[in-house]
């Protein structure tokens, strides 16, 4: 794996900590992105910078896309697809899971492997601990390109299916902003009180991260299908009227909570309000 | 500290934990529970167990009450109001701030002193690391049952105001079922991809742990009042709408996404569009 030579299309600040972390580790590196400028650190670490992305493409057996959404892609990519032909296009462009299917296609029909990632870190985080990247499409890829993509960060591979990483991807973020949103909901409840968000956050981030602890629990009752098992804290315990009445009470919104008190609400008045928290689940799965 | 004659009121899964705790280090604990037969084991671990309120009460300078909800609290106390003036009353039933408040203002008429308290911990973490217990009202109260009560986890104070512990405590528990919600909604996404509930728990749960960790980057930004500070994801760019497609391409509902995106839209639409994502704050605090 000692200096591949690798192409990173696309130099916004993912694209551009991806590059430096392949410079860095030796690889013959070649960048290129559609507006000028962008290149230079990298050119200072080492990389080579393509005129043109025909001569970006050309320039290495591994092309890697970081650009803004799937349609950039396909603007990039369209017009040189005769010279991506034999080569490997690992695509970490945010893209919806039926995009990436729909470029996986795309680049097939014109003999390109293809490997779709989702990077589960901000640009910062690139290769250091905590960054992951997670990859679906060719699995023959993955294992070749594994010790040159392992530099951004622990890469997992969820399958043939090129839509999963993306799909793994969102449904992951989806859990992360709907986290921020309980968080910053929490803030708004005790600020009147005099209480800083900061010194919020000192309690909220420990608390919650310890509160993950009990998505295995949860997990172990969705798979199981069997709601009922005992020990487990009833919806009807979890009424949040409380929650929503303080929150009614300090004047702020109650919908990032009240959503949650209408999933509960659904299963119990379906005659399930004896049965575990999990239950929600079903909310989830069968829309009102 | 040693020795101290301490009564627990409610002998549910909770406050028998909190018993056991004072019985373990060799506290001279009398126990009571409105229907009988929950405090034969911890007579078994050396508590004694009285007939009635009013005894239990009359045991010991220091009443906890641990009980199913305000309304209980009075039915329990009001009878005994009497025997409670010049004893301290150590409440962590769970309560809303204005209930912690009446009962606080209901204690010193009775010549009481009053500290209220929420239970950061399920019964099973009582006295492991990891718990902790959120205080407010008599400062002198804490100082001097802090020692007692650090047996049940990691004390805090955090005010007079006898509200502020549940106001705090609630706080806190929006986060988790929100962030509960959000876990199961991913879980839900990937589903019908084959990835079970397990296999995405594993995935989520260190992932959101790692995300608590922008708390403290969200809470500066509130705090400072500033949403334009450079180097924060802009409000466009964390735009849901992918996560929305995504998960109706699934057949799942979208409401527990869909409430975030309305928070991040109602700001975007007042023209802040380029601010950061911490700026959805407002929108919490301004309800629609």
């Amino acid at each position: 794996m000692t200096n591949t030579k690798a192409t990173v299309l696309g130099l916004g600040a993912m694209g551009a900590a991806l590059a430096t972390a392949l410079v860095r580790a030796g690889h013959a590196t070649t960048v290129w992105n559609r507006t000028p400028g962008k290149a230079d650190a990298l050119v200072d670490l080492g990389a080579t910078a393509a005129a043109t992305a025909r001569d970006a493409v050309a320039a290495a057996d591994v092309v890697i896309a970081c650009l803004l959404d799937a349609d950039s892609v396909h603007e990039v990519l369209d017009p040189v697809a005769d010279v991506l032909t034999g080569r490997t296009l690992v695509n970490v462009t945010t893209t919806t899971p039926d995009q990436a299917k729909e470029i996986a296609g795309w680049a097939a029909a014109h003999g390109a492997v293809y490997l779709d990632g989702g990077i589960m870190a901000v640009p910062d985080m690139i290769g250091l601990p905590g960054a992951s990247v997670l990859y679906s499409g060719s699995a023959t890829a993955f294992e070749r390109l594994r010790p040159l993509m392992d530099l951004w960060g622990e890469s997992a591979y969820l399958g043939e299916d090129a839509g999963l990483a993306s799909l793994y991807d969102l449904a992951l973020l989806a859990g992360m902003y709907v986290m921020f949103a309980g968080f910053l909901h929490g803030a708004a409840m005790v600020a009147d009180a005099g209480v800083t968000a900061t010194e919020f956050a000192r309690r909220s981030a420990p608390w919650l991260a310890a509160m993950t602890g009990g998505f295995a629990g949860f997990a172990a009752v969705v798979d199981g299908g069997d709601y009922t098992v005992p020990g487990q804290q009833s919806l009807v315990f979890s009424d949040l009227g409380d929650l929503l009445g303080a929150s009614a009470a300090q004047g702020i919104s109650t919908e990032v909570v009240g959503v949650v008190q209408d999933l509960i609400r659904r299963q119990v008045d379906a005659g399930h309000g004896e049965e575990g928290f999990a239950r929600i689940y079903e909310s989830i799965r069968q829309p009102a």
